[in-house]
């Protein structure tokens, strides 16, 4: 059997999340799907994480098993002449048997862009949330470090959260910055970290942007943590402004 | 009565074109019917010109009559707050009396973008023709200046030209630009003109793109215009890369 690595991006708007879900669109259920034409085969396609409805990709990881004989490079055509346009698969490699795309992660990079624009632009909606007033980055920027490092994230975790995998609510954030653009109209978050409670990065998000509207003060991220209730935090940020950039792997999975 | 006039950008991707059709997706029919929601009137809208199926508007403009003493500015607010996020209203402004916008309208800016990458990324697909093949821009650029200035664009035109009103096939283009982006991956040509034929800058665009192809030399252009045969011409190119960016009126209606 060849193990077989694919790198997707994708536009989630119009999709269900990665997950396959029974009658319902779904990334992973459309690369299966394409997988299966291909290879004639019955896949078994592991993502290295699940991407929630909505949520977008520059770099999701999948790993599946195949006896076809048929060149990476080759895989790769036939994906993305078959995917919708929404789906792109930029990389297909083989790699080591034991390969596996959630097991060996060892850190992924999150981004998620806020408009501030009175006029969200019809080209960008699918890829933002539109918050049409100012927001204080100055105290945005100042509640950052409060996330870094190893911390109990149960109080940005979600109902979501309460599944049995994610019954330690420790995670470590490697990174997180704040960048502002086109004179203070959108306003990105890039975490990077090493793995994620599900909602984590938009419940972060939708807490500092209530330290950005001033009504929590980046003092207060502190107690939030220490509360370990997440009605404590901000709320969940819509989808559509959260992107999964890219997944580390160590060297020989690369 | 008062007259306003309106300026939308849209994402044309899941519209069948800017004219009104029965029973079918348009943007002039989602604005009007928001309109008559806002003014409680049966509403008339003007475009300055029509938009085909899946071509997108920076700056289309339209025009309107209304009893409704609603200032401006919250006409605006209440159209993006109503109409889908695909549609953007920019501008409400109150026009004298005698403004039509299409009547008015001196000249238009189209953009057309052609991307060249091997892979179309999920985010640009909607905007972009993806021609992923090397393009001979050199020899594309040497072709422009055969299409500027007044000519007879019948060769340049479609079916769709057979109309009464496009009778007369002269038109005058002001200016042609070809501009190379990332790398050469991306190749945008700008357009401006006085009026155009339906579906010219398309056949334009795909007759610039034999000559990148080098299937067609930049001198055979002056003999494809002095053929006035459409089949002489390229073919014409999706409506996905087309742009309608901008609209000029004299003073009094700027």
């Amino acid at each position: 059997m060849r193990n077989l690595k694919l790198t997707l991006a994708y536009d989630g708007t119009d999709y269900y999340g990665w997950a396959v879900q029974p009658n319902l669109p779904t990334i992973q259920g459309a690369v299966v799907e394409v997988l299966e034409k291909i290879t004639q085969e019955r896949v078994r396609l592991y993502g290295c994480g699940r991407t929630d409805a909505g949520v977008h990709a520059l770099g999701q990881v999948a790993h599946f098993k195949t006896r076809a004989e048929i060149p990476a490079e080759n895989v790769r055509r036939a994906l993305n002449s078959l995917l919708p346009a929404a789906i792109r698969v930029t990389e297909v490699k083989e790699v080591p048997q034991d390969f596996h795309a959630r097991w060996h992660a060892e850190a992924k990079t999150y981004r998620y862009r806020l408009l501030c624009a009175e006029i969200c632009p019809p080209f960008v909606w699918r890829y933002v949330y539109h918050y049409p007033y100012p927001l204080n980055t100055d105290a945005m920027r100042e509640a950052l470090p409060c996330f870094i490092g190893e911390h109990d994230f149960t109080s940005f975790s979600s109902w979501a959260s309460e599944r049995d995998e994610e019954k330690n609510k420790v995670r470590t954030v490697l990174s997180l910055e704040l960048a502002v653009c086109d004179s203070d109209q959108e306003v990105t978050v890039t975490i990077h970290g090493r793995a994620f409670l599900r909602h984590m990065v938009r419940k972060m998000v939708g807490t500092l942007l209530e330290v950005g509207k001033e009504r929590l003060k980046p003092e207060a991220i502190a107690a939030i943590f220490a509360a370990r209730d997440r009605t404590r935090s901000g709320p969940t940020v819509p989808g559509s402004g959260l992107c999964l950039v890219s997944v580390d792997y160590p060297e020989p999975y690369r």
